[in-house]
């Protein structure tokens, strides 16, 4: 096709590819502000009316009616968004992030880029958040942003099962692949307001091979976003055309702090307590998610559970209220909703107000309210309490991100440290806001282990380069930590999902493996010419997704060892639509010289091909025969038998390949690779120690 | 090797490359530093001394003696850089962007990396810019961490034949080129403060592949080499611990400045002047390299045009500062060696400040001095002035880079067309400081075209997050409007050396070109036990580096036209290691089964073998036979004959391949692809089309 229209067509899809990342960028940072506005609508309805009911009841000393209404509200907000997602489309749990990160690697997650996840995601994220659980909007954002980008460029839904027949040039796996990479980074840039932390958040975790056109792109589309978030937020909050508002999350201006030479060590301190931490985290949410896989498979028991920590959130808050009088006095720093409790007239509860707003409200107070407005034990209670909360929250049935909990425990922590050194060190005056936000840091990087963007992200988050080199030794020191327990939370989500994600270098010590090992055989092939029956029968048979093509054999070889000469290699998709349309021989004028027909053909049934079961083959179909020779990919990359694991690995990593043939000396077909006989080598190393080890990989995917 | 020692050993070398990249992030920024202060005190006595006679001379009327003076001094020291890069190590000349681009593309560019180069490099670079040259010391930076990086990695330098036993094991090209893209990363970051845009340009103009891993030790070194250099240069200038000098460039600390909505269409315009303007500065730079190539091709005829350059350099500066008095009070601002020329008392010249500074400080100037500072002529002949020296410099046979030249050349039309504004709106108070920065970036993203890496290393060097979108906008729109015309300059230059660099894709519409047209033949095979003779002949005849080995043929074969099977690939480099070392079937004691020595054996001698005509072969070993069973690569990755061009660009590329064997049905050898072959054919694209076109490449490389 591009060779009939030759080079003007190229310069007009690569226009066309401009204009879509720009209606991704602003779709998303439209979807980026609709559940923002939501969110804090509902919440200051939420906490308002509940603030009405505290101070009215805490005079009655009846107290636990306004703990009832709060339990109350928050199970009922989640159990609609728990139902959803428990229901509705279960791939829409969670942050989503481990989902898109699989996508991007190459691997098909079913129904992971639906208009339908979209709308459960949405919602579900907004009841999770107002329904007061420990989880944050902007993991979410980034799965919604990849959503958009795969139903923009396709220009179809089949949620809504309408094709609205615009970019069908792009309805290919490799063209839909980096349109999502270019969604999850507007995502990344609508949540953080962080285009550049945008681009290297989606080539850290997505895309892996730099290609300069498409970063440029997806820079393009994040900065699209960012700029399209902050008017419509400017414009809401009152100051259209003043840009102030570039992110979902906002964590407030940080002034610089300028920091000593002996402050080092105390980052490195940070850097290891929030890697430490994190591993933690991480192993709780292991086990978690280990006991939730085995005992919570049913729907109605993860709604129940999802309710289950609502009720516990909502106590917890409650009780550490009720039981530490933190009281300040009012109208030193911006409370939005004030309680007064048990404290004198003129002061208000510190602690409930921490409670009574949304986490990333929390996160702004860690940060900026000056130093002693909370009592060491408060903090210390506080953090144990929502460490716990959080990793209890990841995993559940409901929409949520890690980012802003962790962010929380962190900064808490964080504001904790600052005081015990201030303590220590009663000469110097610390600077809280400094160690807070050194903790938050910390703790997220010692849960996710992302270096490079996440630097880029609190950087342009809290709007300060300067700040730049403690966040980043901070970081470096939380990642050693913790990788020397355990491995980033999405790494462990994606290895519990067995997903064959392939790492990012072949496994060591592995040159002594070769292909004839990991190889699956016999393999099932096909003739240049085959038979309709066969075909129906194997692709009944076997779910594999690649078949060789082979030469027929001679009729006098009958010796069925011999295996048969490699001609080329047909995907299962190919052969359904071949079927479906009825490409035989025996029907004379849809042979292959007419061979227009067929891309538009491949491109309509994209990406969802009938089953094998669907198709209705009759008898006498069955004795036609196809000519796979026009539509098979006559050159496929193979490998000989005797090729080493790394080489098989490097060739499917820098490629993204599914599948690979096989061959011996004589170029005939021994064995299939595919990508799960690969990524079932895995590395693990703890404590300084390594090993390999053989995974147990789904099949479902 | 690795099978032998096990896991333990994988971990100590995973330690050790931790450790190498350490080195090289603090010697990288030792030299930075010693580079900046000799610019700096060579300048600071070069400037003063010529202040001296100017206040001598110019009531005596007699200011042609020092204009003599200081055109003579800029050619004194511009001559001995320019012999030094002429006689000794060309390869040092200009910025070595394009060389070290070249190079972690996996082409070999010979002797880019050596010490010796370093040191040309380093001395080159101080003459240039104290000499007056309009070049910056920023781009030999990253030419020298390479450089660095190279040595260190290897533990070996060729130049000073020194061999320190250590770090043998990273003595093969894949490690070599992770080391030097690291080193580039942290050339980045000592020249520019700029840790995160060094990881980014080092991905963005170099590797391809984001290898997680990888980035996260360049990361290390980026972080080691700014932080190292800024605990140097604050000790240097007095306030050791304080760490408030990042890195070389320092444009001073920014406001952050607040824009509106209608200056948007301000950034794009300009811009769009910055992208013209760049491709303006790349066609006459490209012309004038054409016609060096022709015409200036001798040594001394390169000298020659230095010293002219810098003569034009001194008449430049001397004929602004005598013909326009554009005088400015006293006190103001902070300039080191303000001439007062024929200004009144209390008064210097504004435009001797420009010149009699390094060009880094003038951008200081633009930047920093409040408005109203400079006269409009004056800046509009700076301009034209300084844009076509700078153009000029750049491929001289001086070593520096043109960073700085173009931000300068930007940030002075910035500020005219601040004072245009000004002058429209004459309502609206305009801050020069924020048009000044966002025309040196667009001037010089018109002129190198990097985006995301080019973005981060202006906002980290200004160290102001809040500029980023208008630094995004004006720099996208700068690409745009410059690949409009032409390529950046590096791939100007790039091409212009005709060095065999693949682009990021394959070319479009080159699906009907098959590998059997790319491919060269006939084939130059050895058998799988070679005769010696014949691989010595083959040798000195023919200069490919890669040979298919191929299995013998059979005695009744004798049909010439027939292939062989392929059984592997064997290099040149291990055929001469083979040779060198005697690894005869003949002699007994060095048979294959004490495979031992072998590893040990080439890594001795790499990265630079021996060429065939050194070796000693006397006649009698002539007849002695080699098995090259054991040190072939067994597994050659290989493609039919029918494989099309953007089959075969993609394994290159992806796996950096240097040669492929073309391999037909049956697996015998038809042909050959090198990385040549694949780079001829190359895609153009100027005002809205495109084509194709076949290039003639170097052989020499």
């Amino acid at each position: 096709e591009e060779r009939k229209r030759g080079y003007p067509f190229i310069v007009w899809k690569d226009i066309l590819r401009w204009f879509i990342i720009m209606l991704i960028g602003a779709i998303t940072a439209l979807i980026a502000f609709i559940i923002d506005i939501c969110i804090e609508e509902f919440s200051n309805i939420k906490y308002k009316a509940l603030k009405k009911f505290v101070d009215k009841y805490v005079l009655q000393d009846r107290l636990y009616i306004p703990y009832l209404l709060w339990v109350l509200s928050n199970i009922c907000i989640v159990f609609i968004g728990s139902m959803l997602v428990a229901y509705v489309e279960p791939v829409a749990a969670g942050s989503g992030i481990p989902q898109v990160k699989c996508y991007l690697n190459g691997v098909k997650v079913p129904r992971v880029v639906r208009i339908k996840t979209l709308i459960v995601k949405a919602v579900g994220v907004i009841t999770a958040v107002v329904g007061g659980l420990a989880g944050g909007k902007e993991g979410p954002m980034i799965h919604s942003g990849s959503v958009v980008a795969a139903g923009i460029s396709q220009g179809k839904s089949t949620t809504f099962n309408k094709d609205f027949k615009i970019f069908q040039y792009f309805r290919e796996d490799h063209e839909k692949r980096d349109f999502v990479s270019a969604g999850a980074a507007a995502g990344v840039s609508a949540a953080f307001g962080a285009p550049i932390g945008g681009v290297l958040f989606s080539l850290e975790e997505g895309t892996s091979f730099w290609n300069q056109a498409l970063t440029w792109r997806t820079f393009f589309g994040t900065v699209v976003s960012t700029f399209t978030l902050n008017c419509l937020l400017s414009a809401y909050h009152g100051h259209p055309g003043e840009l102030s508002y570039p992110g979902l999350l906002n964590l407030g201006r940080m002034d610089p702090f300028p920091f000593q030479f002996y402050e080092l060590p105390v980052f490195m301190l940070f850097g290891a307590v929030g890697g430490a931490l994190g591993a933690l985290w991480n192993f709780i949410n292991y086990k978690l998610a280990v006991f939730r896989i085995r005992y919570v498979s049913s729907p109605w028991l993860r709604v129940v559970e999802a309710c289950l920590v609502a009720a516990a959130s909502a106590t917890c808050g409650f009780l550490m209220m009720f039981l530490l009088n933190d009281c300040r006095p009012l109208g030193e720093d911006p409370t939005r909703v004030p309680l007064q409790l048990y404290c004198a007239d003129g002061e208000y509860n510190a602690l409930a107000a921490i409670w009574f707003q949304t986490p990333e409200a929390s996160v702004r107070s860690f940060l900026h309210d000056p130093i002693g407005s909370y009592k060491p034990w408060s903090i210390s209670l506080f953090v144990v309490c929502y460490f716990l909360l959080s990793t209890w929250t990841f995993g559940l049935a409901v929409s949520s991100g890690l980012f802003i909990p962790n962010l929380l425990t962190g900064a808490a922590w964080g504001r904790l440290l600052a005081i015990l050194i201030q303590y220590m060190l009663p000469s110097n005056t610390i600077n809280p806001a400094k160690y807070a936000l050194i903790g938050a840091a910390a703790q997220l990087g010692g849960v996710v282990r992302m270096t490079i963007s996440l630097t880029v992200i609190i950087i342009e988050t809290t709007g300060q380069i300067s700040n730049a080199l403690p966040i980043i030794i901070t970081l470096v020191v939380a990642k050693w930590t913790g990788d020397f327990f355990n491995e980033g939370i999405y790494d462990i989500h994606i290895q519990l999902a067995a997903v064959p994600l392939l790492p990012w270098e072949p496994p060591p010590l592995a040159h002594n493996i070769y292909a004839s090992e990991v190889m699956s055989h016999p393999v099932f092939t096909l003739r240049t010419v085959e038979n309709v029956g066969h075909i129906v029968e194997l692709l009944k048979l076997v779910s594999y997704n690649g078949f060789p093509v082979v030469d027929p054999p001679l009729a006098d070889e009958g010796d069925v060892t011999t295996y048969k000469r490699l001609r080329g290699l047909i995907l299962r998709s190919q052969l359904i639509v071949l079927l479906q349309n009825k490409i035989y021989n025996e029907n004379a004028n849809t042979t292959w010289s007419n061979y227009k027909v067929d891309s538009n053909m491949f491109r309509r049934e994209y990406p969802r091909y009938p089953s094998i079961d669907e198709l209705d083959i009759s008898e006498w179909e069955k004795t036609c025969t196809v000519d796979l020779r026009p539509f098979m990919n006559p050159a496929p990359y193979t490998l000989p038998h005797r090729a080493s694991l790394p080489r098989l690995f490097r060739l499917f990593r820098a490629l993204g390949l599914r599948h690979l043939p096989i061959v011996n000396d004589v170029n005939e077909v021994v064995g299939m690779v595919t990508r799960k006989d690969i990524a079932r080598y895995r590395v693990w190393r703890h404590r300084g120690h390594m090993g390999m080890e053989e995974l147990i990989l789904s099949s479902e995917i």
